[in-house]
Formats: structure tokens, sequence, C-alpha cells
């Protein structure tokens, strides 16, 4: 499909340029132009030979183009537990609320209810997850189904996976079509062995790769590896190499200085997921810290039984409202910033180089925000709108690999949410009886 | 108009009963009947010299009505600064970003701006605000001619107004249309003499009629009225007979038992505020303090320059997340307190016993919230699910005073929102430069 966008306000979310209003051009699964009215006046001047003709012309009536959101850690399947796993206790949820509806579900249920996820992640204006869970082919099908942008990780652990199925993932999944990826990583250093972990460490070194994992989420989790090994988590997995060759932990609400010091030194990624460490009472993760020290920060929802929702708009204004509040200020972690870790950042932690900004020969993952809505009225400033205001009412268009997959509230996905929510609900029977 | 809906979910939100499947009857500004088909047919059967002719019946395609939002604090004309006005410390907001701005606010401009509000509230369910501004007669003006339901408070203080504004307020707004009404109340104790408070006591007792103002959001303003008068704002307050006849507080972030046993002794009401009390890093307020102690809580989005938007999903997720956050327990303040909140104490409250339950006899104040948006899928709990991951995007219609003001996107308020967007545009340029 060739697709041009005209009358629209762009944010590229590149470093320095400012909101235009122009066109975006997009050409299959890439943009091929990106500028002002003036600047695609020149481009056909400069480009006489080519004809371009177009699928389809989009007025976007003064409403803004820019990437759209990566959401950096989610667990899809987990809309099965949706409202089914409230106001327990952190160890209440996971034993009699999480746990054993896991080990009820199949693959099969993982794929429909994954789906769920992505018409979730749509509305939200999110183009790509850093997912995690229980069945990674499946997942991967799912994503590739219903045309959604997913690099995944393994929940490996000492109960589940195996670093050898991890070894298989990695090398099945990454490659075998324009929507999947895969990152070596396992649960948690509380749910793994030294000796598994020295096993992974192994293989981090083989495919010169980055490894993830669920790091610090608890003050519980975080005293107890310590009591383990003398060490924090961040710690020990460096102490086994881990992180030679990069890579990042999910959630990082509780790390000192030293932590934080070796994060640095190993670009080592902190996705931070403020909703679930609110709603599970888990913490607030020290922001303002990780960007004095020049770490990188994306940011997750987490999967939907620990947040509830899969809204990009509520996490941007938790991660800096919360940072305000951790920090007495504010003046504390500015919402450009956030924008830029919910877009760029994100991207950059998921190995997506592609989809970072809205400019020529990046991947086409571009979402429409409306700005005539009255959240984002009177216009002063569309970027703080985003994160001070915006929601999921001002997602007019998601659009993935070239695809829009989301307009005007119309799902296209290849299948009807209802069909999915009707499975949803035969899982639901099955599973909770 | 007489409305019927149908096929509908419905939450009236009365103590122990449980949403059914069902039928409204709306007739002009009151809830005629509630109930379910089969009580339907009998009504039907047992009044059959009544002929019901309807105006329009709504198939509600199995998505809820419940009684709308009551946003129980907010400045709605101060949309003018949303996002101009962010990111700052406390002080410096204050002082150069809001107050040289008001300066320049005429009564007409905060007519303009707070129907933007009113169209905002309308997307977020909200169907009462409890406002205070600048000029309440404008303020009125707008909520009659928007059909928005307000009731004001006074933001008398040393600076602007005058108690005897307050009682011609107090004596000319309430009773003069369904919309509007009025209570008494000041800006707070930091602006205001304690002849200033002298001169309402008097009048509260003159009119033995509650008493609101902002109280204890800042740890700053607690203890410099500690400094002034050896009190708190509550004690001092309470020692001047302010709350003789009861009331109310706007953030209530920073009391302590002492204040909490005064505020149960004269049934005054907390009106939390997370959203800005987070984004202007006031603290968090002991919510599961004020449930232990008895005392009513309600939820307010503040003013669109604090917060910065107009949300009840957004506010009811921070009431129960922060709860948690400040109490280390993900058990606490369970979801369905902060939907009782969100409606009933709002109501409550704001002195609108009509307007707290979907039930035969009260006002027609009810929105339709969408089930089959993916954000509510599986239906595991609906209740928790609005407040865990209800969004403005689940919001259908919203009816007020009988009403449809919001239905499907559009707004029915007696001007179009380009020409309120328009007029916000010449204000801001006359304003801002």
């Amino acid at each position: 499909m060739r697709i041009r966008f005209f009358n629209a306000r762009v944010l590229t979310m590149e470093p320095g340029k400012d909101i235009f209003v122009g066109e975006v051009w997009v050409v299959e699964d890439r943009i091929k132009f990106a500028g002002t009215e003036e600047e695609a006046l020149k481009y056909c001047d400069t480009h006489k030979e080519e004809i371009l003709i177009w699928d389809r012309e989009i007025d976007c009536k003064g409403n803004l183009l820019m990437p759209g959101f990566k959401d950096a850690h989610t667990h899809s399947a987990m809309t099965l537990m949706r409202s089914a796993a409230d106001d327990l206790p952190l160890q209440d949820w996971l034993n009699n609320a999480i746990f054993p509806i896991e080990a009820k579900m199949t693959g099969e249920d993982i794929y429909h209810l994954s789906k769920i996820a992505v018409l979730e992640y749509l509305t939200s204006g999110i183009t790509s997850i850093f997912e995690m869970y229980l069945t990674p082919f499946t997942v991967a099908q799912a994503m590739a189904d219903t045309g959604m942008r997913c690099v995944q990780t393994s929940c490996v652990n000492n109960f589940s996976q195996s670093v050898e199925l991890l070894e298989q993932y990695y090398n099945e999944i990454n490659g075998k079509d324009p929507y999947n990826s895969f990152i070596l990583g396992v649960h948690a250093e509380y749910t793994c062995s030294k000796e598994l972990l020295e096993k992974c460490a192994e293989l981090t070194h083989k495919y010169k790769a980055p490894f993830w994992a669920h790091i610090q989420e608890t003050d519980k989790e975080t005293k107890e590896c310590i009591e383990r090994y003398g060490m924090t988590p961040i710690e020990f997995f460096d102490s086994l190499g881990l992180f030679d060759y990069g890579g990042g932990g999910y959630h990082l609400v509780w790390t000192n200085d030293k932590d934080r010091e070796i994060m640095k030194k190993r670009g080592v990624y902190a996705v931070t997921n403020p909703g679930s460490n609110t709603k599970l009472a888990s913490g607030i993760a020290p922001i303002k810290e990780y960007l004095e020290k020049g770490i990188t920060v994306a940011i997750g929802t987490d999967g939907p039984a620990s947040n509830n929702c899969l809204d990009m708009f509520r996490e941007m204004f938790l991660v800096t409202g919360l940072a305000k509040l951790r920090n007495n200020d504010a003046s504390s972690v500015d919402a450009k910033e956030v924008l830029k870790m919910a877009t760029v950042n994100g991207a950059r932690a998921m190995g997506l180089n592609d989809c970072d900004y809205l400019s020529e020969g990046k991947k086409a993952d571009i979402i429409m925000l409306d700005l005539s809505r009255p959240n984002m009225q009177p216009i002063n400033n569309i970027e703080k709108n985003i994160v001070y205001s915006g929601s999921k009412e001002n997602v007019l268009m998601t659009m993935i690999e070239g695809i829009i997959r989301y307009e005007n509230g119309k799902f296209n996905i290849g299948v009807e949410p209802s069909d999915l929510y009707s499975k949803a609900e035969e899982i639901k029977k099955r599973i909770y009886g």
C-alpha cells in the first residue's frame, strides 16, 4: 500500500526537531517522506521521473502524526485474569490468583488471549510490545496473524521452559517474519538457580547478545538475593557475565547507586512499569536517578492482571507524576523526556532501531492523535498535552508495518473482536469453572 | 423527553444491589423505572391505565448504565492554562504561571473557557461538578447554557471577592435554575485573614450551612498555619465554628489524627484530588485512614492547569493506587469503595441527594459505558474494570437532567466545540500575547 497523509502536524521525535505542519508518505512498510508541504513540493520537483500514485490519501485535519508507542514490558495473555485478581496482597495475588490459573492455560488459550491484548494495544497507539510469556511460539503466531510488532523474551525459570528451549526460541523466532523477534532473558533471579543463570551466560556469550529479566521489582526480592549471594540481582547477574553484551531489566524499583553504576557501565536499560508497581504496591522507581546517571529508561504497562490496562497514556502520566511525588519536586522528570521514553527509548531497548523516529527510511509504525478532543484544547503545548492529558480517546489511527490496524475505533487484525471475546469466555468457563 | 433504555446492564450504586440486566426509563428529568425485564413487564401489568409512549428507545446492547461521576473539586476555566504551566516547582507554578494569567481573565473569558471543560467532563462521564472560580455568575451561566449540573463555592480571600459577594452568590445562584447551586466557602486558610473567616462563620450560622475550602493540600500550608495560630487549618476552622453545620475540604493531604477526629465529629467530607497532588508533588492523601475513621471521601480532578485533564477514570485509579503505595499494601482501598467515592459520596458532598443512585425517583444523571472495548474484556468484574482499566474511550453516553449531552463522541451543549476552541485561541492570544 502507498498512503499519503496530508494536512498533518508531525512530531518525528528526532532530537531537536520541532513539530511541523506537513505530509507523511508511506510506501509498503517504510516511511518514504516526512516534511513540510514546501518540502513535499520540492521533492516532487526534483524527482520528476517518479510517479506518485496513492492507494489512499488521508486528510489529517491538523491532527498529529507521531511514532507509535513502544510498550516495553507486558504479558499479553494475562487478559484472562484482568479484574479477577485485584486488591490482594502481592503474595496472595501471585500464589492464589495467578499461578494456579496459569497452570491451566494452554498454548491455544494464550494465542487467543494475546489477541485481545493486541486490540487494546492498538487503542492506545502502541505499535510494538516487549513480551514475556509461557509459550513464545503461539504468541509469535498471534502477533504475525494480527500484525502487531513483538519482541519477545523468555520467562525460563526453575519450573518452566529451559535454556535449550530459550536457544530454540532465539533461533527460530528471529528472522521468521517482519513482526517477531526474540531476545535472550529469564523470568527473574528469585525463580532461577545459579546453574541455570550460568548456562544463560554461556548463551549470551555464544550469541554476543543482550540479556533481560524482571529485576528488583520488590524490596523483598532484592533483600533475599543479597541474603543468598551477598549481592543485589543486578550485581549478581553482572558477576555471572550476563550483561557483557548489555541488556535490561523490567521494573527496577529497588536499585542503589552501585546497581546504577553497573547499569550505566554495561548499557543496561531500565524499563519502568509504574501502573503495575502502583497497583501491586511495589514502590516508586528512581527515574530521576536513572536519568541523572545517563541510563536509558523505557516504559511498559506490565500485564493486564497487574495493571489492569494496556494504556501508555496512563503509564506516561504515572512515570512523571510518581517521580514528582518521590522527589517532592513538581519539576522532576519533564514530560518531554517521558514522551521520548515511550517511543524512542522503547524502540532502542527492544532492538527496533528502525522504529524510533517518524522519518524517511524508518518503519511505518505511526499513530494519529486527535487534537480536536477537549482534553487537548486549547493547544498550548502538544507534547505536554500527550503526557499529561492524553487518553485512548485521542487515538484516531494505529499503523504498523505500513498497515492501518486501527482507525476511528475499528480494528483490522483479521478477526472480529466479538469472536475473540466469545473465545475468552469459553476459556474462562473452562479454567475458572 | 421520555427515553427507554433496554438490554442494559444496570449498576444502581444502591448498597448491596448487584448489577442486573434490564431497563431504565427516563421521563423528563427523573428516573421513572429501573429494573429487570421481568419487573418491567410486571410494571406494565399493574399500571395498565398508563400509556407509555417513548420519544426514543435505546438498545444498550449489554453495555452498562450507571449514575454519572461527580467531580467534587475543579476550576473549569483553567483550561486556558492546560499544558502551559507544567514541570514547575509549586511556587513558580502559582506565582509565575497561574496568578498573572488569572489577573487578565474576564468574566466572559471564564464563561467560554468553562464550556471547554464541560465538553471534557462529558467525555469522562462526569454529570456534576463542584466548582470554585473567580466569577460565579458567569460560571453559572455557562453551566445553565450547556446543561452541566454544577455546585459552586466561592474562592473569596483577602485579595478577591468578599463576604458580601459570597452571600450574594449564595442567595442568587441557589434556586435559580435546575443546574446550579451554591455552597458557602473560601479559597483557603493561607489566603484569608482571621477576620474574614469570622465573618464567614457568621454566614454559616445565619444560613445553618456547611462550609468548604482548600484545606491542608501541602505540608508547607499546614505548618504555616500551625505557626500562625498554633493549630492546623482544620482545627483553626473548627475553633471559629465554621464546621458547625458540616462542610468539607478539598485535597486534605496533610491531616493528623486530631484533624480526622474533628472531621468525623463535624461530618466534614474529604475530597481527594490525586492527579493534582501527584503532578504538583503535594503528597499522597491518607485515604485508608479516612475510611477507617468513617469520614466520607469523594473525588475531584482539580483544575486542568494542575492535573491536566478532567478524567474521573485516571483519578479513580490514582485514589486506590496511591493508597496502595502509601500503605505498602496491594489490598488497600478496594476498587468498589473508590467507585462509591466517585458517584454516591460525591453527590452527598455536593448536596445532590437526588443524584446518588440510578433508581426510581432520582434525577436522570446517567452514563452508559461500553463494555465491548478491549480494556473491559473478558468481563470478570465490571466494577473493578471501571476503576482499574476504564477510560474515556468507554463513555458512550452522558445524560444530565434527562437530556443526552454526549453520545458516541458527539456533543449536544448548544455550541460547536470548534467555536469554543476558536474563542479560546482568541483569549490565549490576548492574554499570553
